[in-house]
């Protein structure tokens, strides 16, 4: 029970007596409580994640002995959580795999629609000669997998790919009972082309 | 004499052998030495300028705990100079010139025509009621501050106001032997409005 408890905690940043009462729930099944513990954070954060976020923390992350930076700024509600470890931590482990993943857009709503039609075109062409019922299938896939790839939130998480960033986000803000919002990044390499 | 040699290598950068000399050429003059040195180094900086600068260092500065972010890439030729001691802390002190001074630009080239035209449309603007013939020097002279503010390259150096953060890349080309550029720079703080 105890390493269930702390299982738990660990995957879902839940507190102790959450953690007791969903596994009380799931009748000790541990994968059956994070899915309860999910569902209640996420029902929780979507009531937070409306609020304005105008505090917040700037974090870096150097790479390779200096060969590739990484900034991120992640806000919050007050300047009291932008202070707290935890929260800390999660700007920190974001920079860190913005470094190791690459993305290009925070989220799904920064993909200019341009940016869709694009991808979606390379896509088709690279599908000449399959059957017509079979293309629109495989490009929704493939776009997808796109959006995975390109946007940070959609990435699986560095520290634990069970969960997207996305996830840990809410997470996050249904521990720290704040609104918080992965508000840009930006990734130097050193020998890329800069635009 | 030795005094004036150890003020001289740190204002310029220069070796010993050819601060003695500057010093001697100027008849023991520090200020007038300083003059020789750099025009020396401007002359041998220019010499390298045109090379590519395709090794570098990516550096970040945190100011204020957390409420401004700095990223900055500065190139040069090989991955020897990248690792130089003198080097990295150049990348480090322009990074921490971007956190105090806020630029916008790196050099007046990336200055677009536009931002010109609006910042010219700006002074004319303040200046209603001048006469006429004052009026275009008033503009030449705010420009030029204008430049001084917005370009990292042309603002005084924090660590020695004397010089152009220009002048201290000149001086480290010149130390260095090779070509250095600082390639770009971006400055994150909480609480700004994000483009």
């Amino acid at each position: 029970m105890v390493d269930a408890i702390k299982k738990l905690r660990e995957k879902t940043n839940a507190g102790i007596v959450a953690c007791q009462k969903a596994l009380k729930d799931s009748s000790g099944d541990v994968d059956k409580a994070i899915e309860i513990l999910r569902k209640q954070g996420v029902a929780l954060a979507s009531r937070k994640m409306g609020r304005s976020a105008k505090e917040g923390r700037v974090e870096s992350y150097i790479h390779l002995g200096g060969k590739i930076g990484v900034l991120v700024e992640i806000d919050c509600e007050s300047d009291f959580v932008a202070r707290n470890e935890d929260f800390k931590t999660f700007v920190k482990d974001v920079a860190m795999q913005v470094a190791a993943s690459n993305p290009i857009f925070v989220g799904k709503e920064d993909v200019s629609e341009e940016a869709v039609k694009k991808e979606t075109e390379i896509i088709k062409a690279q599908l000449t000669g399959k059957p017509a019922q079979a293309v629109d299938k495989i490009i929704e896939g493939k776009l997808a997998k796109f959006f995975e790839d390109a946007c940070l939130l959609e990435q699986p998480f560095i520290k634990d790919s069970s969960m997207k960033v996305r996830d840990v986000v809410t997470s996050m803000i249904a521990k720290i009972g704040e609104n918080i919002v992965v508000r840009r990044f930006v990734r130097f390499q050193v020998g890329e082309e800069v635009k």
